[in-house]
């Protein structure tokens, strides 16, 4: 039920174009995958969220763990049926965020104990108690249960963690039972290139459908960023599609393109959308900002998005400074378009055998600047 | 450009099925008219905002004065343009929020001095400015310039103010100059009846294209609301629309439609949605509450908004207790939804001739009780 086809290749980068089949639909890749962490991507309908673009849409374990439960989602008939999205979905395992937000109680090879944040009670999640949660869930790819270690961290810690990591993605691997769901495994290493090598390859060993390179994007500098994914994705299955997590900036995106990555989510343009700030020609703009008071022009001509066909910069900064609920909506909406339409762009790129030309000027070696 | 043309009767009560024919379209009759107070119906698109099948929308004079100030919303093109809705549009006078929110400086025949609660500065309206700025605003009814009086009020107090909304009356209408605007005068009167007689009587002689009745639901018992309203209808023009100010509950609409009115506001529908509330066979649900934790049934089996067709009362019910901005739209989408399916449905009962049968349980000298 699933493939991954490889359409277009750049001659001149690693960066290609594929379609990943999923029982709910075919994701055009590359592409950025919005954020719905609680079953729903904030404040956007799923009507709303299809007129992005986005195929793909990232929903979030722990979180729905905790509430409303997977058994709930299970009853409505899965995660597509219960947030109304029939479009491929993908859970994350919940490691990320039980090793950055929970009160944990205990980690060992077993598993984790951590803290209800909600009632207090002790929750313990091994790998098979992940992969139960994702198999209830439903979405059309699960995660390994991986440990993401903080950084900085010692090179003892992070081995640690990978080889945890991999001792618990063959748990994973053994207790993942669905033909209709894909299961990813996630390649840790931290900052340490052996560790990062070791990992890749372990991890490839496994033939799963795709494979995430994680741990990345947690405080380590940029370019420390850059560097893994050259290392690391060549390193992987050439005909898989691989998911570099937590990475959602215009220069991030099209670097990490260019080494050979398919998929991308990041939380920041709903986040961003959310405090007033939009994502225009590669940049930052406050709609708060008295500039755009009585710019009755659209925030991005360019753009196709509900905010910039129908609505103006005044208008937006009207809705923000008043903080209408609307405004946050429609800067979401504007900014996931944004993000979605940037990885369109690449992919034609690639097709057009333009990418290194159109895109490259920003791969590290160079300091060139780029509009799209 | 504007004509209000009825196109059936209840043989039984003064019911009647009506078309306003405004600049931006036709309001058919009876029909509930959303509120938009700062240009936005709070949480809500212009797209979805069609979907619930509104077709004039209010903005608030006062509101819009103080943020962004007429000026920017003429420069935008008006309204319309402004908040990206082309369908019909009604500003209130500002009237209303002056005398029931404003810190009032001063009040006297000349107009009214209040200060501007976002920086202090002290403003003065007068029916002259009020109908200036809503003619720069650019709606498609304008609504004159009165004085609400409170509840409970002396006599004298509101002959006074009935007095003053009169002379304010004839102030506006000749300032007034837009042929592509309505102006409608506004009924005062309190509980008084032979106030409420003459202010009909006074404001009907203007021969304006609509008449509302105003001073209503501002504490009194909700019996004098209905007794207001027959005794002031009949006294209307029966060629022009009528338009009840500030009533959105079903047992209300349908008493006054029986009464011969056609026109319809409230918040109440979106404020209750964005306090997680959901009105579902003339009830009010809390959707926050436990009982729906599990129930994977639609909100409403009978209701055709996206709430209702694509989720269910336990999406409703995970997304309102995680405070997700989704669920506060959902709501609110299906709380209009429901009001304007309720006076379509009155609006076919009255053409079918079983108005007074299916909807008159819920007159006055009924205690009978109807499920539409
Ligand atoms: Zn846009
Ligand atoms: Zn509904």
């Amino acid at each position: 039920m699933f493939d991954f086809q490889i359409n277009a290749h750049c001659s001149h980068t690693r960066a290609r174009v594929g379609c990943f089949r999923t029982p709910h639909g075919s994701v055009n890749t590359p592409r950025f995958m919005p954020v719905g962490t609680l079953a729903t991507v904030k404040g956007i309908t799923a009507t709303q969220l299809a007129d992005t673009g986005a195929q793909m849409v990232l929903a979030n374990t722990y979180h729905l763990h905790l509430q409303p439960g997977e058994g709930i989602v299970a009853d409505a008939g899965g995660l597509h049926r219960f947030m109304g999205w029939d479009r491929p979905l993908l859970t994350d395992s919940g490691g990320f965020q039980i090793f950055s937000l929970a009160d944990l109680n205990r980690i060992d090879d077993h598993g984790v104990v951590f803290r209800n944040p909600r009632n207090g009670s002790q929750i313990e999640l091994t790998p098979e108690r992940a992969i139960e949660i994702q198999m209830a869930l439903g979405a059309d790819v699960a995660m390994a249960f991986d440990q993401c270690p903080p950084y900085p961290a010692s090179e003892s810690d992070v081995e640690a963690a990978c080889k945890r990591t991999h001792a618990w993605l063959e748990r994973c691997s053994n207790t993942h039972q669905l033909t209709n769901q894909a299961l990813f495994g996630i390649v840790q290493g931290g900052c340490f290139p052996h560790l990062r090598e070791q990992s890749a390859q372990i991890v490839a060993s496994f033939d799963l459908p795709g494979i995430a390179i994680g741990g990345v994007s947690v405080g380590e500098p940029v370019e420390d960023i850059h560097r893994i994914v050259r290392q690391v994705s060549p390193l992987l299955p050439q005909d898989r599609p691989r998911y570099l997590m937590g990475i959602g900036t215009l220069r991030e995106i099209a670097i990490a393109v260019a080494s050979g990555i398919d998929l991308f989510d990041c939380v920041l343009p709903t986040r961003l959308g959310r405090h007033g700030t939009a994502l225009v020609a590669g940049e930052r703009w406050n709609l708060r900002n008295a500039r755009f008071r009585e710019d009755h022009t659209p925030l991005d001509q360019s753009c196709t998005c509900t905010a910039c066909r129908h609505h103006s910069r005044a208008y937006l900064h009207h809705l923000i400074r008043n903080e209408e609920l609307l405004g946050l909506t429609l800067l979401s909406l504007h900014n996931l378009t944004q993000l979605i339409r940037f990885t369109s762009a690449i992919s034609q790129a690639i097709q057009d055998d333009c990418f290194s030309e159109d895109f490259a000027p920003w791969q590290p070696d160079s300091a060139a600047h780029h509009t799209w």
